[in-house]
C-alpha cells in the first residue's frame, strides 16, 4: 500500500493530506491497495498559485503550442492504453472490450485531437472584423479551470482526459483536475500522460494539476478562489448545487451537468407498428452499461391502452430476463436502491426488480416501475427522482393530452426521445406534445435511443436547468464546448500590430 | 394627476399597487404630475401568466413575423418622437438635442430594426448541420425574459425599448418591462408603441407587459419565478447582485451589467507627445453628459513625473471650468457625493471640486481626485469605488511596474483603454500591461475615450465580473446579444419535415 502523490507545478509530490482513502473494485467490492491523500486548502491553494502563473504565459500562447500539447497527451495515453484499461476496469468494472479499450478511450483521444485542431485552426474563437467601425472581437481563454469529473465515464469525461479538460485547454486556460474519488488510479495514469506531454511541448509546469479529494468546504473555497476562472462539473446534484452556489456568489463561471430522467414518449402509433422492436431497443439502451449514463432512459411516456399494456409486460419479461450489470461504486448501488424506494413510496408498482444485489459485486436487479400519468402530474417532483442505474419509470397517460401535461411537468432534461409510426397516425400527437418537450431539453431525438452521445459540432450535451445551468451551452461537441471557458475580447481602435493573429487583415 | 395604468396581457388596466410613486424633474427638482403605482405580487404573477401564455404561441413563430413586429414598433416610435423626447428631458435633465432626439431615440430604433433583420434573416440562431451523423442544431428562444432598464438611457438601454428588449424580443421571446422608477412616464410610450406594434401585427397578447415598480422581495420572486426563463437588468450593482443571487439560486438565467471603473493609461510618451490634447479628450469625455455613462471614465492610470504633474493640473482646470451638468436624479446626486467621500476617507486627494450642487437642479461639482500607485495597491476594493457622474479617479504610479500591480489589483471591467505615443517610445510598457489589462475588460481601447458604445457586431458590451456576471457575452451588438436569451436545440435523428426550416436541407 503507498500513498500517492499529487501533481502540482509539474512535480509529483507528497499532499499535504487531512486523511486519506482508497478506490474500491465494485465486481469484487474490496478496496483496491493505493491510498490517495484528501488535499487541505494548502494543496488547493499551491495548485491556485501555479495556475495563475501558468495562465499567464498561456494567455498569450500561439493556439499551435496548445495544440501540439494535446496532440502529444494524446500520443502518450495511447502508448498507455493496456494501463488505463486495466486500471479503470478495476476501478469501475467497466467493461475492458469493447467498452474502455475501443469506445471510450478512442473517444477520449480523439475528443483530445479535435480540441488540438480547434486551438491550432482558431475557428472556435469566432472572430469578428467591423472595419467601418473599428472594432474587432474573438474569444480568448478565460483564466484557471476546475474540472471535477463523473464516476461513469473514467475516460471521456475525466478530469484530466475528458470533455470538459479538453475544451478547456483547447480554449488557453489549465486546469486543476479534481479526481472522482471511484477512479483516482487512472485520473493519476492520464495526468502523467499530461505532465509527460507538457515536457516535450515545453508548457508551463501548472497547465496541469491534479488533486484527488479535497472537503466540501474546501471544494467550494476552490470553485470560488479569485484565481479560478471557472468550473466544469459532472456529477450528482446535490454536491453540483453546492459547488454552484459558492461559485456564484463569487461572480464565477460554473458549467454544471446535473441530474436528467431522459424521457422517452411511444406514442400509440409507433407501439402499434413496431411494439416489439421497440421494447427490445429500450430495454438494450435502458441496460446497457447497467443503466449509468447521463441520458439513460430513466422515464417512458406511453398512452393507455392494451397494446401498452403488451408492450410494457414485454419490456419488464426482457428486463427481469437480462443480465444483471455490475454498478460503479458502492454509494452507486445504495442510491439506487433509495431512489427507487422512494418513487415505490410514492405510488409506483414496481413491475420487476427493486432489490439489491443480483449481479456481480455492486449491483441492483434491473427495476422497471409504473405509474399513471395522474400520479405523475400529482407529485412531479417525487416522480422525477432520478435512479441512475438499470431502472426506468414507465408512466402510462390516459391519452395524449395527459402526456403533454406531464411533459408539461418535467424540469429540464438533457435529452428528450419521441418514437412515432411511419404512416403518420401519430403526427397530430406529436406536433401537440413537441413545442413543450423541446422546450425542457437541450436534444430530441427521432425514434432513437439517447444513450450514444456523438462527437458532433451539432451535439448539445446540455440542456435546462437542473440538467445543466447554461441553456445555451453544450459539454460535448467541439468546438462549441470551448465557449464555456472563454472570455469575448472586443479591441476598439487598436494598433493592427497589437491584434493577436487571428484579427489582423 | 392620475395614476397611471400597467400594460398586462394587452390591456392597459389598474395595478393592484401597495403604494405610489412620482418622478422627479432633475432639473427643477420638482416631482412631476403623474403617479405610478408599486405593483403587489398579484401584478407579477399575472403578467407571468400572460408572458407564459404569450411564449406558446412566440415559440414556434416564423422570425419574419417577429420581425414586423419590431419594425412596426420602431416607426410607431419615430411617430411619437416629440413626446418621448419631451418626457424624457422631463424625467431624465437629458438634454432634448442632440442626445436623446438625434442620438439616443435613432440608436433606440436603429437596434429594433436591427433585431427585426436578425430576427427575420436568423443567422443568429446558427444552425450547424452534420448530415454524417444525423445530428442538426441551432439556438431557438428561450422564454419569457424580465427586462430592468438603468436610469442613464431612457432610450436605448429602457426596459420596453432598449438593447436587451430588442435581443429578447429579437430572439421569440416575451418581455416583462419593469420601468427603471426615474423615467415612468418615458417607459409607458414605449410600452404603448409595443402594443400598438403588437395589435397591428397579431402578436399575442403578453408580447409585451410593463409594471412601474415592486418591492425588492417582489423582484426577486419575479426573476427566480418558473415562468421566467431570463433577466437583464442594468443598473447599481447593490440591486443587481440581489437580484443575481436570487435568480441563481433558482437555476435561472441572468445578464447584469453593473458598475465599472472603465481604467484609462496614459503612457508617459503619449502624455509628452500630446498631453495637452489628451486632457481636453479626457475631461470631455468624462464630464459629458455629466459622465453618466456605464463606461465612463473613472479611473486615470499614470506614471508620475513633470509632464504627469502638468497633465494632471491642466485636466483638474478644465474640470473647474467646466459648466456642471445636471444628474438623473436626487440618488445618483446622492451616491456621487457618498462614493467621492468613500475615495477622500481612503486618503484620495481632492483637486478639484468634491462639492454637492453647483448646476442645475440635482448636481456637483466636476471633481477629480488623485492617490499614488501605492495607496491604490494598499486598498484596491475601496479606490475601485464607482463615483457614477461627473468625477474621476487620477491613479499616479511610480513607474510602469506599478502600473502594472495598480492593473493586477483591478477587479472586472467593461472597458479598459491605453494611450500611447505615436513614436514607440511607449511600446515595451503598453505590451507589459497588456496581457492584464486585457483579462480585466470587455473592450480594450488604444488612443479613444470609451464612451461611445458603437452598436457594432464586434462590439462587446459586457465584461469580468462585476461588470457583468458573464465574460462571453455582451449586451450590445446584434445578433450576438441575442444568444443570451436563447437556448441550443439539438436535432438527433428528427424525421425531415418536423426540422425547423432552417435546418432542413
Amino acid at each position: 500500500m503507498s500513498l500517492q502523490k499529487i501533481l502540482i507545478a509539474g512535480t509529483w509530490r507528497d499532499a499535504d493530506s487531512t486523511s486519506t482513502f482508497q478506490s474500491e473494485n465494485p465486481a469484487t467490492e474490496t478496496a483496491l491497495p493505493d491510498e490517495y491523500p484528501v488535499s487541505s486548502w494548502a494543496d488547493c491553494d499551491a495548485a491556485l498559485d501555479f495556475a495563475d502563473a501558468a495562465f499567464r504565459e498561456m494567455r498569450v500562447m500561439d493556439g499551435a503550442k496548445i495544440a501540439d500539447f494535446l496532440e502529444a497527451m494524446a500520443t502518450e495515453i495511447e502508448s498507455r492504453k493496456d494501463e488505463l484499461v486495466e486500471m479503470a476496469n478495476l476501478e469501475t468494472a467497466l467493461p475492458k472490450a469493447p467498452r474502455l479499450a475501443d469506445v471510450e478511450l478512442p473517444r477520449t483521444t480523439g475528443q483530445l485531437r479535435l480540441g488540438a485542431s480547434a486551438a491550432r485552426e482558431g475557428a472556435w474563437r469566432k472572430p469578428v472584423i467591423d472595419e467601418a467601425a473599428g472594432i474587432r472581437s474573438c474569444y480568448g481563454p478565460l483564466g484557471p479551470v476546475a474540472v471535477f469529473g463523473p464516476n461513469n465515464f473514467p475516460f471521456a469525461f475525466g478530469s484530466a482526459s475528458g470533455g470538459d479538460f479538453a475544451a478547456a485547454i483547447a480554449a488557453g486556460n489549465p486546469v486543476i483536475a479534481k479526481a472522482n474519488s471511484s477512479h483516482p488510479g487512472t485520473t493519476r495514469i492520464f495526468a502523467e500522460c499530461a505532465q509527460k506531454a507538457a515536457e516535450s511541448t515545453g508548457m508551463p509546469a501548472g497547465i496541469v494539476q491534479l488533486i484527488y479529494r479535497t472537503s466540501h468546504f474546501d471544494g467550494e473555497k476552490l470553485v470560488s478562489d479569485p484565481r479560478i476562472a471557472a468550473t466544469g462539473y459532472t456529477g450528482s446534484r446535490h454536491a453540483g448545487l453546492a459547488l454552484k452556489h459558492a461559485a456564484d456568489a463569487a461572480g464565477k463561471q460554473i458549467f454544471l451537468e446535473l441530474s436528467s430522467v431522459n424521457p422517452v414518449v411511444f406514442l400509440p402509433g409507433s407501439i402499434e407498428e413496431r411494439g416489439e422492436a421497440l421494447a427490445e431497443e429500450f430495454a438494450g439502451s435502458c441496460l446497457m452499461g447497467a443503466g449509468q449514463f447521463c441520458t439513460n432512459p430513466g422515464m417512458v411516456l406511453l398512452v393507455a391502452g392494451e397494446k401498452t399494456d403488451a408492450f410494457v409486460a414485454d419490456v419488464a419479461k426482457r428486463f427481469a430476463e437480462a443480465p444483471i450489470g455490475t454498478l460503479l461504486s458502492k454509494s452507486v448501488a445504495k442510491s439506487l436502491v433509495e431512489n427507487l424506494g422512494t418513487l415505490k413510496k410514492a405510488g409506483a408498482e414496481v413491475l420487476t426488480g427493486n432489490s439489491a444485489g443480483g449481479g456481480n459485486g455492486y449491483s441492483a436487479a434491473n427495476t422497471l416501475l409504473r405509474v399513471s400519468g395522474e400520479q405523475f402530474i400529482a407529485d412531479p417532483e417525487t416522480m422525477q427522482t432520478e435512479a441512475f442505474g438499470n431502472a426506468s419509470l414507465i408512466v402510462v397517460a390516459k391519452d395524449v393530452d395527459e402526456v403533454l401535461a406531464v411533459i408539461e411537468a418535467l424540469e429540464g432534461n438533457l435529452t428528450g426521445c419521441v418514437y412515432s409510426d411511419t404512416a403518420g397516425s401519430d403526427d397530430a400527437a406529436y406536433d401537440k406534445i413537441e413545442p413543450s418537450l423541446r422546450q425542457k431539453v437541450g436534444r430530441l431525438l427521432n425514434d432513437k435511443m439517447p444513450t450514444g452521445v456523438a462527437v458532433s459540432p451539432a451535439m448539445n450535451h446540455g440542456g435546462p436547468y437542473p440538467a445543466t445551468a447554461h441553456p445555451g451551452h453544450t459539454a460535448v461537441g467541439i468546438p462549441a464546448s470551448l465557449t464555456r471557458f472563454a472570455a469575448l475580447h472586443s479591441y476598439d481602435n487598436v494598433r493592427p500590430h497589437r491584434l493577436p493573429a487571428i484579427l489582423r487583415d
